[in-house]
């Protein structure tokens, strides 16, 4: 049996969205900067894939959806066209994120620490999140802006971005959420949650890989990163992507319509796998279920090696991964579990499981039986590791 | 009849691309960075459309080629990051581009202007070209980047990158060169060529939208644009767009494979066109037909406006530009006709036609009977046009 829990890293392309994309690469095939009809075909599947991506965040029409490549590139984008627009030669100089944000974030953050911005980097609570009170705190007449995901790629903890959005607001302060693992998983309505900008990319919610997007609310222009032609009003030039953006449509379309199914049959799903697992003894799962993103599972099991247990449940045909696939090149201690302050023994004891809509009953039941017994194997090989009743 | 006569905006995806493509969307769509099978069964074929890449352009074991998602990535990547790794902090504050690039490039180096940077646009000759001895004429040394493109994207006419590439090589200069429209079109060979960096698309050779590629020469690294994971040696960050660099591999060993075809059968077709446009009175390409790509023509027929021309052909079917589809959506005077120093009443007269290696000989036959009858259609209601032979 072949089981996909990696679902945080990438997601399998719906078949439908795989269908609604098939005519746009040898058939309606134009530029849609072209004027004639082989240009001019492609401009209603844009103008409903724009509509799917607008409906789907509940974005305002004098709100922008500006098409990028990638999480990535938006995260990218907003954190250096802040800098050149308001920082470089303006008043302010600080800025605030966590220290558990996705590596493109951090490493667009270092890039500003380099160029003398002070940068802000919360730790999280026991939970793996910060509150929006200790956001207040560090906010300063210097600070530009605040850079907080919505969901955490590793825990799926969700983070307070209601509060931090109108925190932000009330003290003029700009705020940036990567909202990357949160589309599909959670409702995410930028006219609720007053988010300045909001980074998403395809391939997280079953569309195409190569295509994601950047919101910007009303009024809160940006410079862009990628100077050219005139695509997308100057913001993002570059021969639009037909194919991917009409793809991320219709996938944001789905993640919208499964949003219930996510947070009743798939949060079932993932409940039972991680009740049963917590059954191992010296198991420990980073922050409560209703707090976390519906389909996530940051589990450590003392004693055992996560790479190892990635090992053994890979050779069982299941895929798992011990934190983002974004930095697992690095045989490194999970950054997550290091930033809530785990035991060091256990920041290397990681596993995540991140299940989806595709998830069977059957594969979850695959995966206790299996997961238990690399467990059993790997401690019973492990010379650091005796199992212990806790004494009450 | 319908004839797509604009291959040098976008081009149709070779239905043996999407063939390639296609198991990489439902299938084998794990993250290539997941150490799980879902993640390494990718592995292979990206391997494979790297070997395909490389090969495409003769690239050495030891050069870089790294994924972008288009050439306007890349063109902004080199120039904003040649800026921020040499000029910046350094001695150097002049680059050389010339008059006629593609606005990715052009606005890039607008960007570098507004941080102080002297840039010098050079102007084409009447064949709309750039000679290597003007470039080192302007060579200073506080030159730090030469940018000049391989071929044009509106005449077609290729530049004489070998010899700019020898002269900035010997001043110690970088070059860049966009050869977006080089790739399939003629033999782009950087053993041959000594350019340090080069941007392609593969939307532009029958591959994907959405992805491209920056070839760097071996010990001249350059810093990110997009800062993050792991990916690409931490050169360009963002989930591997699987499908879409599998497409460009295939597309690229394609254009390798039709090379041959291009130069001989698709520059028959184009000069069939060409010669039997030309029989028209008061009509006039720019470049001569052997220094242009194979596939190109930039025509310009006396009193007649552009636009209009476009729109009679589109009635008949076919597709045709004024000019670079990046910037279709301003109504403005063909910027190469400008640059080459066309009489003011012909830059608005320019119509492009590019062929492609799916372009037929019926299609060109039914082109040009359409061509004429339009130009006939169009002149006898111009009140600014009579025909008057040419006195001897």
């Amino acid at each position: 049996m072949r089981v996909y829990l990696d679902n945080n890293a990438t997601t399998m392309v719906d078949p439908k969205v795989k269908e609604a994309m098939d005519p746009f690469f040898c058939e309606i095939y134009g530029n849609p900067n072209s004027l004639h009809d082989f240009g001019t075909a492609t401009h209603p599947h844009l103008r409903k894939a724009m509509d799917q991506l607008y409906a789907g965040i509940n974005a305002a029409d004098e709100d922008d959806i500006v098409i990028t490549s990638c999480a990535t590139e938006s995260n990218n984008w907003v954190i250096k066209s802040v800098y050149f627009d308001l920082i470089e030669n303006g008043e302010k100089n600080h800025v605030i994120t966590t220290e558990v944000e996705h590596p493109s974030v951090l490493a667009a953050f270092k890039w500003l620490e380099k160029r003398g911005v002070n940068v802000t980097y919360l730790p999280v609570n026991s939970e793996g999140i910060v509150e929006a009170h200790t956001v207040r705190d560090f906010i300063t007449d210097k600070t530009a802006l605040v850079s907080i995901m919505w969901a955490n790629n590793e825990t799926g903890m969700i983070f307070p971005v209601e509060e931090i959005a109108n925190i932000c607001a009330q003290k003029g302060v700009l705020f940036h959420t990567d909202a990357v693992q949160a589309i599909g998983k959670v409702k995410v309505d930028v006219q609720k949650v007053k988010v300045d900008y909001l980074s998403f990319s395809a391939h997280k919610f079953h569309g195409p890989k190569g295509v994601g997007g950047l919101y910007i609310r009303s009024k809160k222009e940006l410079s862009p990163l990628l100077n050219g032609g005139e695509q997308m009003r100057g913001l993002r030039s570059g021969t639009l992507n037909v194919p991917g953006i009409v793809g991320m449509g219709q996938a944001m379309e789905l993640a919208s319509y499964y949003l219930e199914f996510e947070n009743d049959k798939v949060r079932k799903l993932r409940d039972k796998l991680e009740d049963a697992l917590l059954e191992i003894p010296d198991t420990f799962v980073v922050g409560s279920k209703e707090k976390r993103t519906p389909n996530t599972i940051l589990i450590s099991v003392r004693g055992v090696e996560g790479e190892a247990m990635l090992w053994d449940l890979n050779r069982a045909g299941i895929a798992a991964s011990t934190g983002s696939a974004c930095a697992s090149e690095d045989l490194e201690a999970n950054p997550v579990m290091e930033a809530i302050g785990a035991e060091a023994d256990l920041a290397h004891t990681a596993v995540r499981l991140s299940l989806s809509r595709f998830t069977t009953e059957e594969e979850i039941d695959y995966t206790i039986k299996e997961f238990k017994k690399a467990v059993e194997r790997l401690r019973s090989i492990s010379s650091s590791y005796a199992y212990k009743p806790q004494q009450v």
